[in-house]
């Protein structure tokens, strides 16, 4: 069904000129008009795809999460040990090239954005949650993790570090740079997990 | 001089009134016409103050961290352990009232509105990056700390940990509420402390 395939990769293209827009033009610029002109498109083509903004933004705001997901899963099949893996993940988690600084700052636009425009959309703010519960507890269940922590604190811990780091990578591009951030995630994993399996 | 004092009062007042249109209505509502209507003003009145919005939005925001500022100040000249005087004080860098979350919130809005305009301002970023600093340091002073520590390393986490818990108090209210943020620093701090003094 070479016709369906087209019309996904065609909204990814629409969702990909979005971010554009708002890279370069903050939210304010990403109107319907705007995405169409940057996706070389017409008015009444782009609707084709999304009747309205708010379903254009949603999506592309979707496709951000997407794509941090699949990088992740790409990661979670490969042969490694635990460590290494939880380590990959975590780098995953926050922008540290300028593709993911992209991505982060299209999202950061977006949810400032959100949050004073009532945009009800179904967004899953805390994928980043489930995510770190999962990686703690597997870590527990691998009996990486040292006895005497609070599991459901460290959950939570893990959970503020990883969207911090994020923030000032976004924030403090030079300071925050991708050696600096793993050698801080090494060091807090070197804190909770036991020194030798 | 009563005139003076009463010049900055009215200036505070104006910014007030500018956090008040930001909350309502985001930064695309935030025009020196709307701050003018919600402070009571004419415009020529409001320009007496402020020359330009780009002038008034820094004064709002440097009134942010000022208050965030001297709430630290109140509590670092009180007389109590140490331990209790740094746990009061990071409780005050998260939002947990109504009051310090509508300041968060107006940052967020401001910082995100600001990247995208290149509006350069000259904002204290790193404000809390330089307290982290001196707090990790003065915890080391006192021998609070266990020895295995980098402390470089613990500046960085300590203010990674405040930032995300900032984010997240304020994305996700119900669950990160004050009694959480408080679990969660006392269960760090606990982490990197001595056991006893």
């Amino acid at each position: 069904m070479p016709k369906i395939v087209d019309h996904n990769l065609r909204k990814k293209q629409i969702a990909e000129a979005s971010w554009r827009v708002i890279l370069e033009q903050g939210m304010e610029g990403a109107t319907v008009r705007n995405i169409a002109k940057e996706a070389g498109l017409s008015l009444g083509a782009l609707r084709h795809y999304f009747s309205t903004q708010d379903e254009l933004l949603e999506f592309a705001m979707k496709l951000v999460m997407e794509r941090a997901t699949d990088r992740i899963e790409k990661i979670a099949v490969k042969e490694l040990p635990p460590k290494d893996m939880i380590l990959k993940i975590l780098m995953q988690l926050v922008p540290t090239n300028p593709e993911t600084l992209a991505e982060m700052e299209v999202w950061f636009t977006f949810i400032s954005y959100a949050r004073h425009k009532q945009v009800n959309m179904d967004l899953p703010h805390d994928r980043i949650y489930q995510g770190m519960t999962k990686l703690i507890r597997s870590m527990d269940q691998l009996k990486l993790l040292r006895k005497d922590l609070n599991i459901d604190l460290e959950i939570e811990r893990l959970y503020a570090l990883v969207d911090g780091v994020a923030i000032h990578a976004l924030m403090e591009k030079e300071r925050m740079n991708q050696e600096r951030i793993y050698e801080l995630f090494v060091y807090h994993l070197n804190s909770i997990w036991v020194e030798e399996q």
